[in-house]
């Protein structure tokens, strides 16, 4: 079977992915509306495209917050990527290397944080994380990463709960026994989610910034509010996601809602969208838009699934090309 | 086979409902262009999930014309209860107090007043009634359920006559031969919806409020002229209601029906909605169009139709989590 | 089977019609589109239902061109009824005098005018007809029907040419050979569409008019211009209509140009309208939007199919019955 | 099977053709939902049909850039006519002057231009070409065209580099050994789409003016903006085109670009458009947005795949057959 679009790794993964990984990857919450808009959104946004300019040499190289990458799209915070493949984000972490594009790291990997830095050394690398009951745990977690070298950190805004996943219920999903969310081992007994703070507000993103030097870059913006009030808090950077449709069913598709906080932002700061993404020309539709990059998350666990770091390469390789050819094509 | 959303119910009881059982409370009006319209509407209506805020404690509890309810969410009257579990009403009036809802019982119901009264003593109950051609039958009602300690008269005023609802044609559906329509037993020898009163209007509101001290509620109000109307002759309360789309077919539905009533009633009466509450967001939706509370008819027959006051309680359980959740989730 | 709405008879005539005879009553121009939009454009269009209104009594008779007849539903003019019973026309007519309304009898009938009169005497009964290319036939057309006491003349002005009915094509349609169009038998030799006048213009609705001393009705009028020229014209009256989308495909759905011809018209002539109408809340629509009365085509056929007079007579009163229904839930 | 209308030739077409060639001919870019619009834009313009108005003759020949053609439908420039039929273009070049109408000879033929002119002397005939990097390539092309009695050079404006037809991908799609890209057999040692040179600007419009008297028409051209610079540089023509959606997936429907195309242009060049065109009614809406001919690409080669010249004269006869009714029923 040839690969030649994202969609060929998606009918892959589902195929070979054991049914309870397929599913927690593929959830969405409640009726899945979100999930499902995020994609459906795209094909409403219509290409005007322009003729006879030369095109003949087409740069596609881009900076996020002073990095340069290869091109812009980057790999979105997921979990559990020993689930998609043995090496898990130690694989991943060298795929992104090796596109020389940014990879942000999930607290709730199943390797270590040490063990994603060893894995690419000099790769761009952001690390996400959610604020802890446990104030030192998160800490220690930030110390951690910047010790490590990340470059970055992300701070998801929109999981104060999980969100009620139908599949994920059914299946009683948990890890298998011989996986581990690793980087939280030291700290808690038992990983579970309600060990994060429901209480979090905008004011610590302060503690968060007195905690560390690097870029603070939040993830999880819907509205031009929340937008306005993460510039005002002193953010580097804005990933506009509804996590994938997996938290709030039926709010906005997120390339709906860059086009409220890229008006909002008035270019202060950087603005990224993850979720939808399946094409390259869904990467130009949302730089038209406004944003300075886009991240991926589930094609790049079907990469993973199908062939470890050199699936994810393949994907990432696609979504090169059809953007190249996109920017081409529209003038 | 978990149950995880209300769709779960729905699947289980079309499996395990005799057909003409099941055909009944499924049915709409002619196409059930309007009993699919009143789900379909909550879906177009969108979220601005805000972040960052402290959702560490949600509270939701409300109150209804005075009355303390544990959730904004209270059990529609529909009839023949017998036809989803034997205990029929008296099941459903436990599994209110239990969740600590409100719980409106049908003139249609299949137990009596006294026995819905006696089976949850203390239970917030409200007497849904028609206004029938004798009217001292329907006084009667009235004097019974005040007597009982009914705290509230809803009155139905979109059944002049019966809506056509093909299934129950083409079943010939009647109750079984043991079931009776019990609280009209005295007062009329067969029961025969031509027994309501098709020359009902406005100035009757006067009539019944001079046989009672309870508050009126009044349900099936879609407009706002006859929100304006309800509220000059003096009602307590409006439920926004198309019967569950079995009366006129391709009227409006109910939560867009609720933007007009609210914004005409402009805070002097409650307003509450039923119709296609599926999902604890919807819950929230019909909460921030402006309703105090919602009703459900549908899903509470599912939940007794799987395990009775137990399962109606599950029904509840689940809409209660999720509306919290949903409400934790939109910050 | 119980037959319980209009869609039961359809059913029932496409299973036991012959292909040929049903694809020809189903059949709509190129790809069907206008045909279809008839139906859907009466979904589309929502009632605003007003409450507790006196509705113990719904006067539904009415008067079109001065004749009354027992409720807004009359027999559309439609072509070749021994396709669907024996005694084709004659039945029809016998059914609209049996239910107190009017029928439209087709120059392409299976009956001749004569039959058709003489099998329901004193029912209200218009004639329809084409302008042919020989003046003279259709001179003597108008003359005969006027003699056996037809009570309306309909001219159809939307079928210069036959429409493309791509079934029709295909199965090679023609009448079987023990039926004939009896009308034009005297007057041609050879059945033939190409026989009408291509060249008709709004003068010869004088011609038309210098003929006989009955009312004129135009039928097939979708625009507003065309309603000016039609009153000016001197018509009595006006049915919106595509030819049940057997004309040109991808006109506008009759009941949505219903709207601009009564607004063009402002009551100088009644207006009437055809094609989609399935229930009795259609009719209602209609209604409300300006018609005087409503006419239905394929229906008429699907109960002469079922069973000659008594399966339209069946027709007649579910949309009767459905009509009264819905103006007294309406309000 | 009678073939009535032209999804009875796509039918066929995709049952008899090799999977190869039909799947290179129905290929569009990525989704193909640009494919797919072009045909359901159509389907959102409605006619207000008029009524009454003499049709007894109804002209339909044209003219473009002064040539007389039978009516308003040629033949849209296509790869690789043998994949549909063993004489290729030479029958297409034959079925064009049978039906008295334009042909627009692909570059990609597989047939020299020489054959093509040989095949029908006399027969309305352009050339359609791409520039080369190796210009004298171009040059040469456009020499032998003008030599040989071409009368229109189209300029294809949409291909820089060839948009991702996955299906193509797939199938390592390439022309059988005995099939040749004859016209380029001399200029270049492999066929490759590489050749094409993706620096071509509004300005080699002036290089391409100077080499020839011939008419020049631009090909491809989507924006207001665009139409604008084409009359600027002095084209003669513009065709409105997506190259049948096989470009930049997501870009507007033909029939919704040629509305603003028309405007911008202002009647100052003619103005033409392919893609999506089924109907003999949609040639009639395009007319009607201000289109003065249409080209049909795909409809041709399914005409080519039943009977060669043959086939394609009953696709064109079907259209114009379609395109008079449609006419007609217009008013």
């Amino acid at each position: 079977m040839a690969m030649v679009c994202l969609s060929d790794f998606e009918a892959y993964a589902k195929k070979y992915l054991p049914k309870i990984a397929w599913d927690y990857f593929a959830a969405g919450a409640d009726d899945c509306s979100t999930r499902d808009e995020n994609i459906l959104a795209y094909k409403r946004i219509r290409f005007r495209p322009r003729m006879l300019r030369d095109v003949s040499v087409v740069d596609i190289r881009t900076k996020i917050l002073g990095f340069e990458i290869s091109f812009p799209v980057g790999i979105a915070p997921t979990g559990f990527h020993q689930l998609a493949w043995p090496d898990g984000e130690k694989s991943t972490a060298r795929a992104a290397r090796a596109m020389d594009t940014c990879y942000i790291a999930s607290t709730y990997s199943t390797c270590t944080l040490e063990e994603i830095s060893a894995a690419a050394p000099g790769g761009l690398c952001w690390f996400q994380l959610y604020i802890h009951r446990n104030r030192t745990a998160s800490q220690q977690l930030v110390r951690r990463a910047e010790a490590l070298g990340f470059q970055g950190l992300v701070l998801t805004a929109d999981l104060p709960y999980t969100g009620k996943r139908r599949d994920d219920v059914r299946n009683g999903f948990r890890l298998p026994p011989h996986m581990k969310v690793k980087n939280l081992e030291g700290a808690f007994e038992v990983c579970k989610m309600s060990l994060l703070d429901p209480s979090v507000t905008w004011n610590d993103i302060y503690w968060l910034r007195s905690l560390t030097r690097l870029p603070i870059i939040i993830k999880g913006i819907l509205t031009r509010e929340d937008a306005e009030l993460a510039v005002q808090h002193g953010v580097q950077g804005i990933i506009v996601s509804n996590h994938g449709g997996r938290q709030l069913d039926e709010g906005p598709a997120t390339i709906d809602a860059l086009v409220e906080v890229v008006e909002a932002v008035r270019g202060r700061v950087e603005v990224y969208v993850d979720g939808g993404i399946r094409k390259g020309s869904d990467v130009l539709k949302a730089l038209a838009l406004g944003a300075k990059c886009v991240f991926i998350g589930r094609p790049a666990l079907w990469g993973l699934a199908y062939k470890g770091e050199e699936g994810l390469q393949d994907v990432l390789r696609i979504l090169q090309d059809e953007f190249r050819l996109s920017m081409a094509l529209a003038g």
